[in-house]
């Protein structure tokens, strides 16, 4: 397999982008991560979306959004693993590459939420989980990730306080993220005190409903020598793993074994431990999940995510700093983006270009990228040269 | 790259099937392929499918599919590119094993169309079409197809009679294919006689609402070769282009442009011409399809795909069969797994496994999968070795 290194990357401001449309922010995105790239020519592109048939009437969106970037014949594919799109969208045009097949591919993701209603955004989202055994009978995500919580709490003393220092310390950094939805700051009471979607899980718990797209130029190493101003960031590992989408199909809802999996692979790949990663941006739809995938991919023991959360550790600056970006909880969540942005995080951090938000020193580090709640994770470990 | 080959095929019996869930199907179609390839591991897997969102409310079928395999943890990816999404399936299982990322990759393909209304169905393959500029104002497929006849009925003089000389050769073919959803024969007059669709487009003019699957299972050339104890069928080409998938935003609506250029890449990477080339599976969705497909591959000069049509040359036996199959029109369209449908036909082809519909002598074989009104294309080439 070849080298592969990410050359260029390009996101719009996330909100709610009402007089914009999937295409017109696909295509704001692209054009920025190509420009930053500095290429002339792509040789094809993966655009990662979770449903944009539900959410906007349209499938079919690799030839549309190609021909919207003026890039017509360009052979482009939109895949799709829930809000892991993103991840497996850089997995994919990573192994175009690493192939010999093409040298310059890009990997990006879309999604246009707030066209739906809120109830509609939420039938929509819920085809993430089992739509026969889970949907049918009225689960949602708040729901089962707050029985994931509840569990967490009775399993290993974590408690309400600790599920908020993570939105707490999310909104921290992206409030000096300027492409984040909610670039501001949260209190520990603000949190404690909002709204109750599904108990213990309160609306600063929770991800937003965003509109956003995020892209990535991905080129073989001798070619990223060749174009790439900037330090070039490689990535050095990938793990993909999937798991039951059926919460009640697994052994543990405290555990996320794609999860585990997933990291085992990456970390195998790249040749890596836990300890070697300097920073991770990582799937907070929900605080818990945070909680929970810190101890999955080995940055705390079992039970002790809570903990840690608590503890600063996980704050810039902190032992293991994560979602320096401000998470998804802060920057926002358009499903099928999400994964790309957290790259774009990543090359930031380790191009030194970070901002206010830089972690220092930071050489090594890492994305974690999870659809429904759970069924699907993509890990990937970058490295600059 | 590392070379690929197909080592094991398998789909269920397509037609409308009541009794089986989105799961149930592809599940089959996969494990038949599996005990064709003879194989005991699997390292991912990629499924096509177009909207299982729209169609039964379910995305995440990358994982959804794993679980039901019994091989939770299994990468596996659901790629799309509307009724192009089995290609695109086949392309970057391709992919994943050229780039010895992986060895053994299954290529699958589903749809479950008939738990939608008819309705419901007409607006879910919509989804293929532009949102904005199309599908907002009324276009249907019928109805784009039905402009792209009358336009090369206008400029090349294609007859009513060539179009259902189409329909009655593909539903010869599937009359000899236990797997097809309409396996018997249609006359001349009865499909020039058929309920009108979208003028001068018939209903036996037009590609089935089906329910079903399919799959492959791809390999490196070495594991094949250690594997393998049927024939062995290399995938030599792969061209994959895209187009506006407007129909007004194109030069011309009888050329499509990413089949000219999908078949210009597939033939350069094979080294191959149309003259080598010894049988092919196209994407007749609608008759027309077949007719102007068969020009832009290069089988017929342009304009002359009808007189081909009705010449015969298309026929098994003929100077170049098309859609031994059956093609979309008999075997039926689950739009997803249309793509690998053609990947399987052309392999038991190659290995001399089609019965009553064999290709005497058939070494080289093509695939011809579109999105849309030819908003996308895939072609791959196959040989036998």
């Amino acid at each position: 397999m070849r080298e592969v290194a990410i050359i260029g990357v390009g996101m719009n401001k996330w909100g709610e982008l009402w007089n914009d449309s999937l295409r017109d922010i696909y295509v704001d995105a692209a054009i920025e991560a190509i420009k930053d790239a500095g290429v002339d020519h792509v040789d094809g592109m993966y655009i990662g979306s979770m449903t944009p048939g539900l959410f906007v009437g349209q499938e079919h969106i690799g030839s549309l959004m190609a021909d919207y970037l003026g890039m017509k014949g360009l052979p482009c594919t939109r895949v799709e693993s829930a809000c892991a799109s993103g991840g497996v969208a850089l997995k994919s045009a990573f192994l175009e590459v690493a192939s010999g097949h093409s040298d310059i591919v890009i990997a990006g993701g879309v999604e246009k939420m707030t066209d739906c209603s809120g109830d509609d955004a939420t039938y929509a989202l819920a085809t993430a989980a089992d739509q026969e055994y889970e949907v049918f009978h009225g689960a949602t995500f708040p729901g089962l990730y707050a029985m994931m919580a509840r569990r967490h709490m009775h399993d290993y003393g974590t408690t309400r306080e600790q599920l908020a220092h993570v939105a707490v310390k999310n909104h921290k950094n992206g409030a000096k993220n300027p492409k984040a939805q909610y670039p501001f700051e949260v209190t520990l009471e603000e949190v404690m005190t909002s709204v109750m979607v599904a108990d213990p899980l309160r609306i600063l718990d929770c991800s937003p409903i965003t509109d956003g797209a995020a892209c990535v130029v991905v080129a073989d190493l001798a070619t990223a020598r060749k174009i790439c101003k900037k330090p070039i960031v490689k990535i050095t590992g990938i793990g993909h793993a999937t798991d039951s989408i059926a919460l009640h199909s697994r052994e543990s809802i405290t555990r996320l074994d794609a999860v585990t999996t997933a990291a085992e692979r990456a970390y195998k790949m790249a040749g890596k431990k836990p300890t070697d990663i300097h920073f991770a941006e990582v799937h907070d739809c929900f605080t818990i999940a945070e909680i929970i995938v810190a101890e999955d991919l080995g940055f705390f023991k079992k039970g002790e995510g809570g903990k840690g959360a608590e503890s600063g550790e996980t704050h810039i600056g902190g032992r293991i700093p994560i979602n320096p970006s401000g998470g998804l909880k802060s920057k926002g969540h358009p499903v099928g983006a999400t994964g790309i942005a957290q790259a774009i995080e990543t090359v930031n951090q380790l191009r030194g270009d970070a901002g206010a938000r830089q972690v220092k020193g930071a050489k090594v580090g890492m994305t974690q990228n999870m659809g429904g709640s759970g069924g699907s994770c993509v890990i990937h470990i970058m490295e600059v040269i």
